[in-house]
């Protein structure tokens, strides 16, 4: 299973909309077939696998990483694939998450007289399609909030300059869980004054492109910014109020989005991502928007660069969030996940609920 | 080496003012004797170990972490004892730092036919006694911060609160860095705002207690604060000008010193504290008081306690630093060390200069 665990995240950054799933055909102690989801409307792991495994997948145990799909889609089914060759076994890593499919394709697998255990690295499989299940369980995207700091906590000195505060290989980091999101988003604020690409850049990696995802709540994006340029689709969430488009739109599609507080409502933009199937949500914005979806309890995972450098107290905080009147009240986290990426540290962290 | 630097860790927290010195004496790949420094006045780690050797010690080779000292002290000189045992090699970490001493006992050593090298290991020799090698060569203790910070780099709500940012595990910790240190410095706003003792509390731990030291440039300790109860020496830093005593200072040596810009001058404090026999100097203050270290070039080590909390923007800055007008300007620090402890992160950085 922790091989075919790895087979499924050579599908990181391409499997969008679907989930990464691998498996792996073993007869006795031999392997003998191999595969992985590459990218929607391609062939799903199973059918790699049994396809490299031919007559030998016959009496032989499959270990796939999520259930067997049961359904028609874009391609058949592979519970009926997995009868079809035979298989005497078949080790699930984790259920489907979708309420009218979870069980199907173990039930299609048993019926045929297939053995099928379910549960094993459980926790590992979800890991990797953490953003797949929120968008099935949740009905919205997991929210991954990037966030690059100097030591005191500072992502911006007083005059606005952020430029770089982490360094090459942590800025290179980034470009990765840009590629493994479905989309990018961030706030107009961050439009105006950085005038971002939110695109991906890498080189030697395939990946689909992420969706650009701007909150502009009174259209205010100026035309000839990077992220009105159409290379990767955009949606642009706006008020109902905002003025409505004058030709700087035509290439990125306006949203009208409800409004609350006199902020656009975040509940709402994240359904209305994940019914356009994104399921791993990348911000980079400024404090006030990644605040807000922090203090609202919106925020997943906190990627949290640490450049090992002072900007000092008139430097710009990390978030704005509403003031604590007792330490008991403190925001806490999980530490996920902590490294060195060059000379900064770079820390996942997960809010405790 | 490397078990003769382990034995002179054992003095960590004894042997001040003295550095921490361990010796090993081997006889072709036999261990024939082991000793390290305990206390000032106690015998050196070169006798310790001679005298567990013995006879052995003849023609064997030793194994010290610091020059063996050639004058007399309140012991013998090691540089003696080494030649009487009659060992025929010595191999020393770091040569002492006195200028007056240093090569010294080398050069005694030699002169008896004794065959010394110099430098193995001298990096981590030189590490353990940062503070020694600090105030003999720069008539400064060695600077160490400690600052215990949220995920966002504060240190204290709006209203002052402080208590606890971090968990308990950081917090005993902490006391081994107290238990280390030579004195432990505060200033008169955290002696007002939260009446701290300023003591080491290790239960199975002996030390020698370290000094307190407060900066109070006018004198408003409070009687009845806890750093007045003459549990241990404390110095009370005052200005010239400041309202003699009123018989609050009875159990503390109150010493005035120069003053700039309106502040204490650090630079007479460091090289008072360094005429006193401070070695390492463990800070505990507010974001002015390191900040004021820190800007100035003072704080040779920040110890950082990073618990997984956000306290918001409105909270207090983990430093008060004059502002920066480009990024070229930031502060830059090198990570020396970092680790979990607990559920926090301590982090140990030395500003690069």
């Amino acid at each position: 299973m922790a091989q075919a665990l790895r087979l499924a995240e050579r599908g990181l950054y391409t499997t969008q909309p679907n989930p990464r799933v691998g498996c792996v055909v073993t007869h006795g102690e031999q392997v003998v077939g191999q595969g992985w989801h590459e990218r929607a409307g391609g062939p799903h792991a199973e059918v790699h696998a049994l396809r490299e495994a031919g007559a030998r997948a016959r009496d032989a145990t499959a270990y796939v990483t999520l259930e067997p799909c049961a359904h028609h889609g874009r391609t058949p089914p592979c519970a009926d694939a997995l009868v079809a060759a035979g298989v005497a076994r078949v080790v699930i890593a984790v259920n489907d998450p979708f309420p009218q499919v979870a069980g199907r394709g173990i039930g299609q697998l048993r019926a045929a007289g297939i053995a099928v255990e379910c549960g094993l690295m459980q926790e590992a499989a979800r890991e990797l399609n953490i953003g797949f299940f929120s968008r099935i369980e949740r009905q919205r995207p997991w929210v991954r909030v990037k966030l690059a700091m100097s030591l005191d906590g500072r992502t911006a000195l007083a005059n606005g300059e952020s430029k770089w505060i982490t360094g090459a290989a942590a800025r290179m980091d980034v470009q990765h869980w840009r590629a493994r999101s479905s989309a990018i988003l961030t706030g107009i604020g961050t439009v105006l004054a950085d005038d971002p690409w939110l695109t991906v850049r890498l080189d030697d990696t395939p990946f689909t492109p992420p969706m650009r995802v701007i909150l502009d709540r009174h259209l205010r994006t100026p035309a000839g910014s990077h992220v009105l340029d159409g290379q990767v689709p955009t949606l642009l969430l706006h008020g109902a109020a905002a003025p409505m488009a004058d030709g700087r739109f035509e290439r990125v599609e306006p949203i009208a989005i409800a409004e609350h507080d006199g902020r656009l409502d975040m509940q709402a933009v994240l359904a209305l991502l994940a019914e356009r199937g994104c399921s791993e949500l990348h911000v980079e914005a400024g404090p006030t928007l990644c605040g807000a979806l922090f203090a609202a309890g919106l925020a997943d995972e906190l990627l949290l660069y640490v450049a090992p450098v002072m900007l000092g107290d008139s430097a710009r905080p990390l978030m704005h969030l509403p003031p604590l009147a007792e330490m008991a009240a403190r925001w806490r986290l999980r530490t996920i996940d902590q490294r060195q990426v060059g000379e900064d540290w770079r820390l996942r962290l997960r809010p405790q609920r």
